[in-house]
C-alpha cells in the first residue's frame, strides 16, 4: 500500500489525524486530545509531530481552528457562494519545522448574515461526496455545540447559518439558575419531548420566552430535578429547528440531510418527527472524505489514484 | 418618631432593612451583602439579628428569596390572580430565636406558563400605589437578571413571565466563546443599537439565530473586540422586547411601566424606542412601598396611622 495523503481534523479541543492510500481509503487513524486549546508542551509542532510520526513524508491537508486566528498559521475565511473547487484553490500551504508540507483548508464566510465555520466546510464536502443529490439544492444539518445550518445549491455552498445550541445548554446547566443543584440527569424521554412541545408551541416568541419554566416546573414539583437536563435540552433542540423553519432555512420540497450518528443525532431525529420536519441521516466520516476530495480537487494527490 | 414595621428586601444576593415610622415613612434604612446565598456566619439568624439590631421590637415583614425552598423559612406560591389583600392575608409568620415577630410576603406563581416569582410581587405592589392607574389595565416591566413582565386587570397581577436576559447576558459574556478573551467594554453605543436592531430584524425566528454574529461581526473586523458586549446587551434587551411583542405581553393601547431607574432601564427606554414601544419609567423605591402597604393591608400596621 503507497500513502498518498495526510488528513488532519484539527478542531479546538481534538486532533485527528488520517492517512490514505492511493485510493482515498483510510488505512490508519489516530486520535489525540491536542486540540489548538488543549496544546502539548511544544505547541502546534510537537502535536503535528506526535500525529504523523512515522508516517511517510506525503503532502498534509489539515482543516478546522488550526487556520483560525488562535491556530498554527490563520487562513482567511473563503466568501460564500463556494464549491469544492474555490475551497481547493484557496489552500494556505506552508513548511512545518521537520519540513513536511502542510496546506489549509480555509473557512467559509457567509458574507449577508455574518457568520463564519472553520473544519464543516471539509465535512460539507464530504457529506456532497457522499450523496451527490443534495448539492444540487438542500439543506445539510450539522449537529452539536455550535449547529451548523447549510445551504446548497449546484454543489456550491450559498450560505449557512449557526446555532449556539449545544454551547447554551452547556453554560446554562453549568452557570445559570436553571442548573443549580441539580442531580444527575436521568435520561427521561418524557421531559425531552415535553421541552420540543414547549419550544414548538412558543411560536414567534421562542424559546428563550419560556426557559425559565425550566426551573418554574421543578418548584412546581411537575419535572424531577433529575429531567431539568432532558427537558432543556428538549426546549433548545426544538428552538434550534422552531428557528430553521421561521428563517426559512428548511426547504419544504427537501428532506434536511444531517451529518452524524450517535445520541446527539438521536434527539434531532425525534425533535423533528414533532415539528414534522424530514430528516434523512448521513454518517458521520465526512471530514475524513472531504479531506481527500479537496486533496484531489488541488492536486495534491495524483487524480489517476483516484480512478 | 414611632417605629410602626421593619420591612426586609431579602433576596439571594442583598439584604435591605427599612424601618417606618407609623405614616409609612422610611426613617432609615441599611444593606448588607447578605443574600439567602451569601449568608454570613450564624446563618439566617445572625444576618437578621444585624439588620434590625437596635431597631424598636415591631412587628417584621419580609419578601424575596428568603422565602424560597433555599430561604430561612419556605412560603407556598400564590396562584396568579392575585391582589394586594390576597398577598396581605397570606402571610407566613414565624418566630426569630431573639422572639421578634417575622412575616413572610408569599411569592407569585403564574399556573398557566407556569412561570414564578419572589420579591417582585412586593415591586408590583409598591408601584401598584405609586401609580394606581396601571392596575387597570397595564402592563409592568422589571428589568433585571430574570426581567418580569406583568399583566394587570383591576388592581390584581393576572399572570406574567419571566425572561432571563440579565442572567444569559452574564453567562454568555463570562463562558461560552463570545465572550472569549474579550478586553473591557467600551461602552459603544452604536453596537448596542446595532443588536438591537439585529434583533428586531430576527423576526420570528430570533436573536438566537443571530447571536453567533456576536462573534462573526468581530472576527470580521467590524465589531471592536471591546464593543461585543454592547452589542451582545443590545440583541438580548432586543430581544426580550421582541418577545414581548411576539407573545402579546405589550397592549398597543398602554405604554408600559418599567420600574426602575440607572443605566439598565436606559438600555431599555434605548431599545424600546427602536422598536416603537412606548415605556413610562416609576422611580425604584418600590420594594419598600410595596412592603407598607402590604403591612397595611394584613393589619400589621394601624390603619389610622396611614391616615
Amino acid at each position: 500500500v503507497t500513502t498518498a495523503l495526510i488528513g488532519l481534523d484539527w478542531g479546538s479541543t481534538h486532533l485527528r489525524a488520517y492517512r490514505y492510500d492511493s485510493g482515498g481509503q483510510v488505512e490508519d487513524k489516530r486520535a489525540f486530545p491536542h486540540g489548538i486549546r488543549r496544546l502539548p508542551e511544544g505547541g502546534f509542532a510537537e502535536a503535528f509531530a506526535q500525529a504523523v510520526d512515522q508516517w511517510p513524508d506525503v503532502p498534509v491537508l489539515a482543516c478546522g481552528m488550526v487556520g483560525s486566528r488562535n491556530g498554527w498559521k490563520e487562513v482567511p475565511y473563503l466568501d460564500t457562494p463556494t464549491g469544492v473547487d474555490r475551497l481547493a484553490g484557496a489552500l494556505t500551504r506552508f513548511e512545518a519545522p521537520d519540513g513536511r508540507r502542510i496546506h489549509l483548508v480555509p473557512g467559509l464566510r457567509d458574507p449577508l448574515r455574518p457568520d463564519v465555520m472553520r473544519g464543516e466546510e471539509t465535512q460539507v464536502v464530504g457529506a456532497l461526496a457522499a450523496t451527490p443529490a443534495i448539492g444540487q439544492r438542500g439543506c445539510l444539518l450539522l449537529p452539536g455545540t455550535h449547529s451548523k445550518w447549510v445551504s446548497l445549491r449546484e454543489g456550491a455552498v450559498t450560505g449557512f447559518a449557526t446555532v449556539m445550541t449545544g454551547e447554551l445548554y452547556g453554560v446554562l446547566l453549568q452557570h445559570s439558575i436553571l442548573g443549580a443543584q441539580l442531580p444527575e440527569s436521568s435520561d427521561d424521554e418524557q421531559a425531552f419531548h415535553g421541552g420540543v412541545v414547549a419550544a414548538r408551541d412558543s411560536a414567534a416568541a421562542g424559546a428563550l420566552s419560556r426557559v425559565f419554566s425550566a426551573r418554574a416546573l421543578m418548584l412546581d414539583g411537575v419535572l424531577p430535578p433529575s429531567s431539568v437536563a432532558d427537558y432543556l435540552s428538549g426546549l433548545l433542540i426544538g428552538d434550534e429547528l422552531r428557528i430553521a423553519l421561521a428563517a426559512g432555512w428548511v426547504d419544504p420540497r427537501t428532506p434536511v440531510q444531517m451529518v452524524g450518528e450517535g445520541a446527539l443525532c438521536e434527539r434531532y431525529l425525534k425533535a423533528a418527527a414533532i415539528f414534522g420536519i424530514d430528516i434523512d441521516t448521513a454518517p458521520d466520516h465526512t471530514t475524513a472524505h472531504g479531506l481527500w476530495r479537496i486533496a484531489t480537487a488541488a492536486g495534491l494527490v495524483s487524480p489517476l489514484a483516484t480512478a
